[in-house]
């Protein structure tokens, strides 16, 4: 039962140690857990960004919710979701997948056409949000992996999407800022969430059985 | 490396044996998992309806993208989210996080009033989005938690909500279907993705540091 045993053993720290960094092994094993996070079709419509600057950092508290934990942690992963779908960052993905799996090109025609039609009948904004969601299975993946390691997070959606973007520059990736993760080490006394008890409401509520 | 080496086990499984079932003490991890997924402010703002019932699938699948794969597999969790936030939701929540922590009664009013004021100046259609990426975090751990267990699954976003919506009667919960997770034992040699290489983009296209 290890991954029950590393979300029991998480929460979304409040405070951090400043000076505690993590380090460069356990950030690339929790991008790792978001590399390998399943996404619709494949299409990984997401890209993360790490933040270890602390003059980045500081810009990027303007509109937080918790400065301070931005402030204080040791990175942030801003997860930006694609601001749309297109047949070419579609037929990118795949001819990508046909190439590594040595498979004869067009492989997947009959399939990406299918999406292709799908999306073209969509708006941006519906991209937007489908990729967005994509982009949260990462994230847990991320908290899990950070939790496997010991290493402390914190999910923010408390943040000004628009500065974030443009701070990093996403607009001009077709990028659009959706959550953010703060990476780093309790400061267990300051943490006033440390000592409380992890709620969830009872599995009675949260299931229906059919 | 416990979960990274469980997220290159899985992959979105094409076939299942229709006869071999997943046990129930395997299933109850597997929801325990989705009980502890970090959700935006603690609100949980999904539920996950689980199907084992063989005619109700045969109905669920009017509308499946791969109607053989939701009708093989053992159980179907829907993961259904809110489909509005209210004051009267985001209360039922808090006063039982506070009486679970044994703590006053309003210790966290000014939270909670930031959150209903938030979430007043939203129309519906933004809650449900929100909620609905909410519930994509507990189906990424509900996929790694099932990979820990070698159980195999599938997300499935193909298929027809309204139809889904409607078979449950999840509209009378105030709940709209947002995902599928077939779960079951692969059929090797049915599943034409199981012998192919896992494929993700590369680290560097992935990833900006900054």
């Amino acid at each position: 039962m290890a991954l029950i045993d590393n979300l029991k053993w998480r929460h979304a720290v409040k405070a951090y140690q400043p000076e505690k960094k993590v380090s460069e092994e356990n950030i690339e094993k929790i991008l790792e857990a978001v590399r390998l996070a399943p996404t619709s079709s494949g299409l990984q419509p997401f890209r993360v960004v790490v933040v270890k600057d602390q003059q980045l950092k500081e810009q990027m508290v303007a509109g937080a919710l918790n400065p301070e934990v931005m402030r204080d942690c040791s990175h942030v992963l801003v997860f930006a979701a694609w601001e749309s779908y297109s047949d070419e960052k579609i037929d990118t993905v795949y001819d990508y997948h046909t190439k590594e799996r040595d498979l004869p090109q067009g492989r997947f025609g009959s399939y990406t056409d299918q999406l292709k039609k799908l999306y073209a009948s969509q708006s941006a904004q519906q991209h937007f949000e489908h990729a967005a969601r994509q982009s949260y299975i990462a994230l847990g993946l991320a908290m899990a992996q950070a939790a496997e390691l010991k290493v402390d997070s914190t999910p923010a959606e408390g943040f000004s999407p628009e500065k974030v973007d443009d701070i990093l520059g996403l607009r001009a990736l077709g990028l659009k800022s959706v959550t953010l993760l703060y990476l780093g080490y309790r400061d267990e006394k300051n943490d006033w969430l440390s000592s409380m008890k992890k709620v969830r409401i009872p599995m009675e509520e949260l299931i229906i059985k059919k």
